[in-house]
């Protein structure tokens, strides 16, 4: 069959129509112009000053509980190798981050998952979990725009995991990356802005508001967690990247964060109300919520449908996702990851029908 | 006494006057309009791929041989987390880089010191020692105008240490940030380029010729070890800093890097002639070995000098450096690392002349 080149769905990035490259092309000048000394030195282990102050704020925190990363998931790694001992218990959602559950078991952490609802995570299942389990060191969610579901966290079930994380002494890591680009209804607030007794991890990210290159990332938590993580920081790379970070302050302080998360709002919107419409054109069978924001859809298709296959299939007709079996530990067989972020409208309308033929002929028993 | 502003021979980071801001800011600006792609996006584990060819280039080996990394440490943190697991036995110079240390002992290794002379390493006491431990994982090495000593492996010794680690199988982890900052004398060959048997991992960085907060170090070794440690650089932070990296490219391929070189090494060949006849002025006593290049001149004062009260005394008066003991497991009591990139030669002049006060001020008995 004619092979154009590949429409990927897998990519949970930007495409680079909706990263603002003038604006960070002025940011990296300004902050050489601004602070040459503070964005050629070493500078801390816990990142670029006025940038931890901007996040800080942002958070209404006090600077001494943020630390700076070179990414979130760097930023992971840290806390992860501060918190979790190997054989200890940890629950993440069902379906997850495939790097944070991999990261996870590769510490020889105990991995719980707890089912994740359209709603986010089944606070009832995980409360019978802890009754089950004992001693629970850390809750692993994505609150918003969950990936790979594109779920998010109900306002109830963020009291609700506070109260257990309190009840039952566990931390809540609140891995919250696509908080800034919701397109559609109201802002929740975030389980670390409703914290009162310090439970909460929070991590997020300048990869999807400023762009992922740019590998800036952060962690808020109780200032003496953020300490220890400082000395483990720095011992593994003296300090993170100050020329990133120092651009990535520039673009926050200038406004030009602003105008780049409206752009990439924008888009975002229209990609999922094309891709939805592409998907009940093409695949009425196919089940899935669309989501507020992100990056990410998750579709479930018929029970027939084996995802193995069906990605032979896709990329044998130029269109690429990542199978929903690289997000759980077992199941999903039916399930796959669609990422839009990454994607124009035009080519979204093509790729679904790509992969409604993928499905046709897989019905059909016809294989590639 | 009088307290001026300290002058500080303790940070081994370049003062700001030898930096080429402009030319950082030049790089940065043709990192996002040449190619804005590749400087935003995700980019890959193994690094920025024209900053990966160009270092393959300079090293004369293939692409596929080289990992770019958010500075040398990590690229360190990534090595010994790869190759050293508890227990095993590591050779490192003595004295040696704290951080270094540090790390090796965290990892749980086996760590040996073996004596730093003038020359480098004693290769009779390594291949002593070889006999008597068995087998040894790795020897860390830092080849020229070391770490804290500012001594250089002399190219015989280079040659002796690749026979012992391809007769004893071990691997020699070469690191050489100061290769390309030498003011003096004719550059050695690295054991990388002399080697034959796949026994050298190679470290570099750009924190010296291009500046410190831009964080971009790699290393150089057989591509199956650096595909093995692209796996966990992934797992780690996804990908390094591509923002940083595209600067550096364009730092490099412009031409920029060889001007900045040439203005680091004359600053800092001029910085050692002051401090070299400061030391001669006001501490005849001190012993020392003026280095050919880097930043760092170790100096052993006389016995009954106590480097803990030195560092008060010191600090005292306004002038601060690193203790020997920092760099060694046991002993060097009356031993310290003075650097020299950080420091006006107005500053050494003076910062010398307090030293010498604090010197005296011991021998007199009179206490801070």
């Amino acid at each position: 069959m004619g092979s154009a080149s590949t429409i990927s769905f897998a990519r949970g990035a930007p495409s680079l129509d909706i990263v603002d490259v003038d604006g960070l092309k002025a940011a990296a000048a300004h902050a050489f112009e601004n602070d040459p000394a503070g964005t050629t030195a070493y500078g801390t282990a816990v990142g670029y000053p006025p940038l931890r102050e901007w996040i800080a704020a942002k958070h209404a925190v006090d600077a001494s509980q943020v630390l700076v990363t070179n990414g979130s998931m760097q930023a992971d790694a840290f806390l992860f190798a501060t918190l979790v001992q190997p054989g200890e218990h940890v629950v993440v959602e069902r379906p997850t981050y495939d790097r944070t559950l991999l990261n996870l078991r590769n510490l020889g952490a105990d991995v719980h998952p707890v089912s994740l609802l359209t709603d986010g995570i089944d606070t009832d299942e995980l409360a019978a979990l802890l009754e089950h389990v004992g001693d629970v060191q850390l809750a692993h969610v994505i609150p918003n725009f969950q990936n790979p579901a594109g779920y998010t966290l109900a306002l109830a079930k963020r009291h609700a995991l506070l109260a257990l994380a309190k009840a039952r002494n566990f931390v809540i890591f609140e891995d919250d990356p696509y908080v800034d680009i919701r397109f559609r209804g109201e802002p929740l607030p975030t389980m670390l802005s409703l914290d009162d007794s310090g439970s909460v991890v929070y991590a997020s990210s300048f990869s999807k508001t400023v762009c992922p290159g740019v590998r800036v990332g952060y962690l808020v938590g109780p200032a003496a967690l953020v300490d220890e993580i400082r000395v483990l920081a720095t011992n593994t790379y003296i300090s993170p990247n100050m020329v990133a970070q120092s651009i990535v302050n520039e673009f926050c302080r200038s406004g030009a964060i602003d105008r780049s998360i409206a752009t990439v709002k924008a888009a975002l919107a229209e990609r999922v109300e094309v891709l939805t419409a592409a998907l009940e054109r093409e695949l009425p069978e196919a089940r899935f919520t669309p989501p507020d924001g992100g990056y990410f859809m998750w579709v479930e298709l018929p029970e027939e449908i084996d995802v193995d296959q069906l990605f032979d299939e896709a990329t044998a007709r130029g269109v690429a996702f990542v199978k929903g079996t690289d997000f759980l530990l077992e199941g999903g067989r039916n399930t796959m990851r669609l990422a839009y972020s990454g994607v124009t409208t035009d080519e979204i309308d093509e790729g679904i029908t790509r992969l409604a033929a993928a499905v046709r002929a897989i019905e059909a028993g016809a294989t590639a």
